[in-house]
């Protein structure tokens, strides 16, 4: 990990030993300030959790990971079915959350098995185990970025032109993100290259969170509003645009955050290269296509008055998807921390996402 | 002008004789409270101007031509040459309000021949001609929109859903506006359909004011933010696509608000016919295309804390055009008060854009 130490945020960690705290940066102090957020308890973490100040689908899990060991580390229990109860009183809390996330409850549940294959050890040992366990989940969602890293860097070229949407960086994660992992690692080899990060209404996760991290990392960026994309892409000055993935069907069909589908649609007519990186476990092999996602829709006040001060009519009304799905004809390759995946097909997805093993 | 009572905003309006004053929207109130502001000197004119309390280029030009009234109907002088120099003093002073707006230069400058036409008149009688100029300007301007409106108005059919970008409605002209011309018609004449306004970013006038007025005429409206365009036009909810132009080559290619080439070209992909409405006056046929038209960048504050707090690192750069270009060749049809130009060719437009009258 120290190779990535200075150029990557630390998003979240655990200091110290079972005594210690979970240090987080606050992202909703950003990017005005950097402010590391304590949490030397459960309560607090969920606080955290509830209120953004940790986001993205892998951040979150891991913060739910590192909540319940707070949660129950100072519990003084010598009996073992007491100390199970308050494990999942603690998991039961700390779900509620955020109630749509779905690596929260992939993370806690992963918790609770660890638990349960302690159960018959001292509660000192099982509060041992978990904490260990959090501390994997970070690790290995760590490790998956880098792999997703290391898969994509060769699309960085020296000079790149490089466009991305919304924030599927470090802040999103344990450390090098999904989209800007080919980036950090390019960077970290001394590939020089340029990013425009679209600012990505309506909670300008690109300017605040994306534009941040890289500036803090050394990396050229300019921030855009998202409609200036296509005039951008005219230029061109980019050459490749990646983004994250919230959700990918069996076909590659992608559901990301609104706005992805329509700079798919850009990149294409400006013959610019689409790429989406993810992680295996982003892959719902259960659905043929992107057809079968929900597009949850979001409060209208985040259009309406998402800066403070009304910038549209109190009542008019808004369309407002919180995603969208780019078709896999859109995408030139999948990066996955098992490789690239490109063509964009039913079989070569399968054939790796179904692979046991890395 | 009866007909668009109440449903078209009272952008500005000159109110009673010689001795009378402006009445404006103050747009920078706009969607929080509706605030007239009432001008009774070239000096609040000024203001009024520089402050964008109105804006728009038509809206623009009649503030001008009713500021030089302002400026010299209380001006004693019974001495022709004195008076004169007076009419340019102002003139030279409300130049200098928006340094860059075209109309308004057009508008003074007509002012200008207007009073040498009556220079041998008293300055009384100037002043008389100089109010009946400023008003001529203005009804010329409504009529200007209003056959646009005509024009535009049979591709506004029921049940349409129809799309625009920025604000090219009656907050900037006299009255009905260019791309929103069509459908106040379409309105008076009880078609039932639904506008989609883009917010607009940085500035959001599709949000604070296109959302606004349609609001207020009536009309049922849904605010998007930019990058939800694509996932819209997507749902089959969209028939076409209107929005207003700021310039237009002699071929057809159009400059227009930062986000008009991405929507046309996210319209295109989608089989939705992208149209442009604009009077004779914003052709430019001196220029072949739209490659000689200069892009002015904007402050990247506009982007950076458009909204009051910081939304991106302070220091972050920008790519932060003003507009864009729309090549003809995405272009369904040109939407003047002479009628349609379409398909939309150098011949056609020449042919339309260089016949004397209308």
């Amino acid at each position: 990990m120290s190779a990535s130490a200075g150029i990557v945020p630390r998003t979240i960690e655990w200091i110290g030993g079972l005594d210690g705290h979970v240090s987080m940066i606050d992202q909703t102090r950003l990017p005005g300030e950097l402010v590391m957020l304590e949490c030397r308890d459960a309560d607090t973490m969920w606080h955290a959790i509830r209120r953004l100040s940790v986001r993205g689908a892998p951040a979150i899990g891991i913060a739910a990971a590192m909540g319940l060991v707070l949660g129950i580390r100072d519990d003084a229990s010598t009996d073992r079915a007491r100390f199970s109860k308050r494990i999942a009183e603690v998991c039961e809390y700390l779900a509620t959350a955020r109630p749509t996330a779905v690596n929260l409850f992939w993370a806690l549940e992963r918790m609770r098995r660890c638990a349960n294959e302690h159960s018959s050890s001292h509660p000192q040992a099982i509060k041992l185990a978990l904490l260990d366990e959090a501390k994997r989940i970070r690790d290995e969602d760590a490790e998956m970025c880098r792999a997703i890293g290391r898969h994509g860097e060769p699309l960085i070229t020296p000079g790149a032109g490089v466009l991305t949407h919304c924030n599927a960086g470090g802040l999103a994660t344990a450390e090098y993100g999904t989209a800007l992992a080919p980036v950090y690692t390019a960077h970290e080899h001394g590939v020089r290259f340029h990013v425009y990060a679209d600012e990505t209404r309506p909670l300008l996760q690109g300017s605040r969170l994306t534009a941040w991290e890289l500036q803090q990392a050394g990396i050229d960026v300019t921030v855009l509003c998202d409609n200036m994309a296509a005039s951008l892409l005219r230029t061109g000055k980019v050459n490749l645009v990646i983004t994250g993935a919230d959700r990918i069907a069996a076909n590659g069909d992608v559901a990301n955050k609104i706005g992805t589908y329509g700079l798919a649609l850009l990149a294409r007519a400006h013959e610019v290269p689409f790429y989406v990186a993810a992680p295996s476990t982003t892959f719902d092999l259960s659905l043929p296509d992107g057809s079968a996602i929900p597009i949850e829709q979001r409060d209208p006040d985040e259009i309406r008055r998402g800066f403070g001060p009304p910038t549209a009519p109190a009542d008019v009304a808004c369309y407002s998807p919180a995603f969208d799905i780019t078709p896999a004809t859109l995408i030139a390759a999948l990066i996955t921390e098992r490789g690239l995946i490109q063509p964009v097909t039913t079989d070569h997805i399968a054939a790796v996402i179904r692979r046991t093993g890395p």
